[in-house]
Formats: structure tokens, sequence, C-alpha cells
């Protein structure tokens, strides 16, 4: 049993986990001793993957060093195979963390899209629109942060 | 002069070095010896900002292991500062890399975005609607993909 933050036993399965132990059918691209690479089920754009940890962690917050290294690393390896092998014409990497921002599969990943001009092979849609707050709310955000001492 | 990989003179002014010199005035929120974190000028949700190694890269397919790292570990640093300065309730990580996906200055970032259920501070919408392509066309992607050796 995986520990998701879940209190609920049926929500407790990581999907994820499943994958890599292949319990889970997947279409697996790449693999190396820490990570594991397959093609998104509901692709933005066509040849949309997502980069996982083998090792279970929920989000970016608790993610060791080592498994969110070797997850970028391979991120930017297959970055570069997707315009010599997919023709793409540039490439997102999303992380989603939390469940207010879309993330629906609470192991941590990693979304590589490639992208294409052609509309017909990219679904994808800026995900936001710039916004206009108002200067005081920019400053108290600003400030927020600046408290924190990173 | 940095090489942005354009050949137009006026566009080899990159703002982002700029900021790293102090030449053009940003709200740095965090420093270390590689990077640098700031506000974005036009933010998706409150609090929206961009990490970027002070060395000039391109974007996600040049950018050298040393600074992808750097600036990787810097936004998981930030990103659970959001949680506990501005109670965000997730947090988004965007890179885009390209003209075709969004990139607008030429300089590596990743975006790092604090998410809310409080629709008057984040402006976010889902960058796709999950698509139906074909099941040829995924099985060529795959087997694209799968040449590529990763
Ligand atoms: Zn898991
Ligand atoms: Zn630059």
């Amino acid at each position: 049993m995986i520990d998701t933050g879940s209190t609920d036993a049926v929500e407790d399965i990581c999907v994820f986990w499943e994958i890599v132990a292949g319990r889970i059918p997947s279409d697996k691209v790449a693999e190396d001793a820490n990570t594991l690479a397959f093609m998104d089920i509901d692709p933005g754009a066509d040849g949309h993957l997502l980069i996982i940890p083998k090792h279970h962690s929920v989000d970016l917050l608790s993610v060791p060093t080592e498994d969110l290294v070797a997850t970028t690393l391979a991120a930017q390896r297959i970055a570069k195979a997707m315009y010599t092998h997919l023709a793409a014409e540039g490439v997102n990497v999303l992380n989603c963390s939390g469940a207010a921002c879309w993330q629906t599969v609470f192991h941590f990943h990693l979304h590589v899209i490639p992208r294409y001009r052609d509309k017909s092979k990219d679904r994808m849609e800026l995900p936001f629109e710039p916004g206009t707050p108002s200067d005081a709310d920019t400053r108290a955000q600003y400030a927020r942060l600046l408290s924190a001492a990173l």
C-alpha cells in the first residue's frame, strides 16, 4: 500500500506505481535507474508523454532531490528526441502539484508535450490570459515572498 | 551581445540578461549562485514568478545540466514558500521552449505559478482539452519515440 496522503483505502492504490510494477500496461518510451517515461493516455498534442520517478512521491513539494533531478534530466533528453524524431517545433514541460491545479494522479510527474503549428496534431491552449492584478496586490505578493527569505 | 540564435541585431538584446545585470529593473524574490527569481509582469495567478539561470541559454534543449538542475531546485524551494507565504493551494511549474509553444523571451526560464481556488486570484485555464487522436496516430508517435532509443 502506497501512502498517498489519502485516508481512503480505495484511493491508496497509486496508478503510476502499478505502471512501474507492470501491473497496469503502458506504452513505455524510456527508462533509467530512477525514472520511467510513457505515453499520456489523454494527449494534449501528439506524442505527449509523462515522466515519473519510480519511487512514489506525491508532488513537487515532497519529491526527493535525486528523483526530481533525474526526472528533469530525462525530460530534457526526451525533449530533444521530440525535435529529432517527432518533428516537434516546440516543447512544453508542465508539472501540476495539487488538486487545485489539475493534478489528478498523486504521484509526482512531468508532462512533456511536443508542440506543432499544425493544429491537427496540437490541441494545446495558452493556460493563462495575462492578468492585470492591481499594483497593490502585486506588491503584497512580492512582499510576502520576500519575507520567506528564500 | 548575447547570442539568441537571432540574426537581427535588435533582437540580440536579451531582456533577462539585462535583468541579471541590473540594467532593467525587476522585483527579485530570490537569488543564488546560479539562478535568479523575479515576479512575472503578466501573472497568470497572483504571485506568478519566473526563475532563470544567470547564464544565458535559449531553451530546455540548450541549457547546461548545472543550470537546469539549479533552476529546478530553486523552483521546488520557491513552490514550498508559495504554500507557506502565499497560502497557495497548488503550484504549476511550466517551461515553454520554442516560439510554437508560447516562449516569448529566448532565455531559458521556468514559470512557477501558485494556484488558488479563489478565481479573483487565479486566471489560469487548463492548457489542453484531452484529445482523441486516432489509435494509428498514437502508435506512430510511440514507435518514433521508441526508435530514438532514449
Ligand atoms: Zn505513486
Ligand atoms: Zn539571456
